[in-house]
């Protein structure tokens, strides 16, 4: 059985903390079981948005005030500020409170609460594949984790208990689990997710303003993530540098050998180019619909 | 007031072909005149599904049996078989009939145009702006051009009254137009259509086959193009391979500029080039929703 979480402290109440608290309030609602979420945040609207959305009981400025008494805590802000929050309230957990994080970026996560709180914490670093482009509390929805992947990369060192006690928790918000080592999770996530991220960027910054008003749906799809955060995803670069930028240097090695393709007006070496991306993508397409439709 | 036509060929009956005739058929039938549309293609099964969602009234295996009684002829094969279809008709053209085409690029199907039906022709280059990654006449829809783009590109020896008949045309169709040099639309297109679609068979091409498995709807649409037809964009790259490559090499000194912020860990510039593609992207989103608004 899943462990139960009565106190849980979420540090950083944007849109995935909210999330996680919204949906957390309404298991336990429909379970009748007590459950306090507290808030933390740098700033007061943030904190004042999602108590009104419901996504926390009480709001705090300061994780200190409250860390010392939860049972589960979930750091939700940008990676960059993981080790600040660590170093602050790293002497105040007991030693059953289950430790969590929503990074898009693992090996330096793990890195750091190996270092900051010892290698055989209740640390689980855990990854929830959910988001939108819209920020903060105010857009927090309960639904926002149903079907979607929650990696996990524990250690060797992980108690077992705990990585079962994450897991639990993150089945509770409607997801799908998987665990991985921090460096395969960031590896593929470079390919998958934060090289795609800056090629969004990329490909939005490379028109002259003009030719902007020749862009069609297609250059809208492909350039959808250019909206994202800032700051998130200045932090997720950082913090994923290597992997990225072994990404980068191969997405580098294939245009080259397109640009080859061009180049010598290769036609039957560009269409089995073209027939193998085709190919992919349908697969890929395919396997997502039949997950989506065995929930799997 | 423009002109109507009442004999017309369109040469390739897929997902454009069928829409135009699909939309002539039902503009001909509000205003109760008459309109009779030829449909040619390579393959018995297209015309049959063409004429079987009543987008064409006859069908061709060749086009020399109909040109020359038509007031319009429509290219809307893969640019690739312009060539051939010109030197073919090119004797059969009464001195009256308008040529256009559906090409995504220009600047080759004007030097073809020009070459082999002569400078002064009755050819106005067309590029509507619409499709999806649905293929063949049974996807065709009446409204696939709604309030989409065409970009015509005349040159300074094209007929004005041409200009004028393929312009109410394209409107006829529900389409804005706009006029542009030909090497300026394949400039820009490669930018903001032709790189983008290369670029979502580079992303999907990339990662190994178990880490797809980790991939979110941000890697889906960044590849949604992915699954585009693969002889339809062979065409399109070769014939507008030049741009293509300045396309590629600005997008390589764009990533390696990208590149050299994360080897630095360079936080405020990598925050600085988010910012700007942010900016970008919001701005050009409201314009695109502005022009929507308005229909222009």
């Amino acid at each position: 059985m899943a462990r139960r979480f009565e106190q849980v402290a979420i540090l950083g109440v944007g849109l995935l903390g909210g999330s996680i608290g919204l949906r957390l309030k309404a298991n336990a609602a429909r379970a009748a079981v007590p459950l306090r979420i507290a808030g933390v945040g740098r700033r007061r609207e943030s904190l004042v948005e999602a108590r009104d959305v419901g996504a926390i009981d009480s709001m705090h400025l300061d994780a200190l005030e409250v860390v010392g008494d939860c049972d589960l805590v979930i750091l939700a802000t940008p990676v960059g500020a993981f080790e600040p929050l660590l170093r602050q309230i790293r002497d105040r957990l007991s030693a059953s409170t289950l430790v969590t994080d929503v990074g898009s970026t693992k090996a330096r996560v793990v890195e750091l609460a190996d270092r900051l709180l010892g290698p055989g914490a209740r640390f689980v670093a855990s990854h929830p594949m959910a988001g939108s482009e819209r920020k903060g509390p105010a857009h927090s929805r309960a639904d926002l984790f149903d079907n979607a992947l929650c990696i996990l990369t524990p250690t060797p060192e992980t108690p077992r208990d705990a990585i079962d006690d994450a897991e639990g928790l993150w089945r509770s918000l409607g997801m799908r689990t998987v665990q991985l080592a921090p460096r395969e999770h960031d590896d593929a996530l470079a390919r998958v997710s934060h090289l795609p991220h800056a090629l969004a960027c990329l490909l939005m910054n490379l028109p002259a303003r003009g030719e902007l008003d020749l862009a069609a749906t297609g250059f809208a799809d492909m350039t959808r993530l250019a909206a994202g955060d800032p700051e998130m995803w200045r932090d997720i670069f950082l913090s994923n540098r290597k992997a990225m930028i072994e990404a980068v240097d191969g997405l580098t090695r294939s245009m080259s050998r397109f640009r080859a393709l061009l180049d010598a007006a290769d036609a039957r070496g560009i269409e089995a180019f073209l027939e193998s991306a085709r190919d992919r993508k349908n697969a890929f397409s395919e396997s997502r619909t039949s997950a989506a439709e065995t929930g799997e």
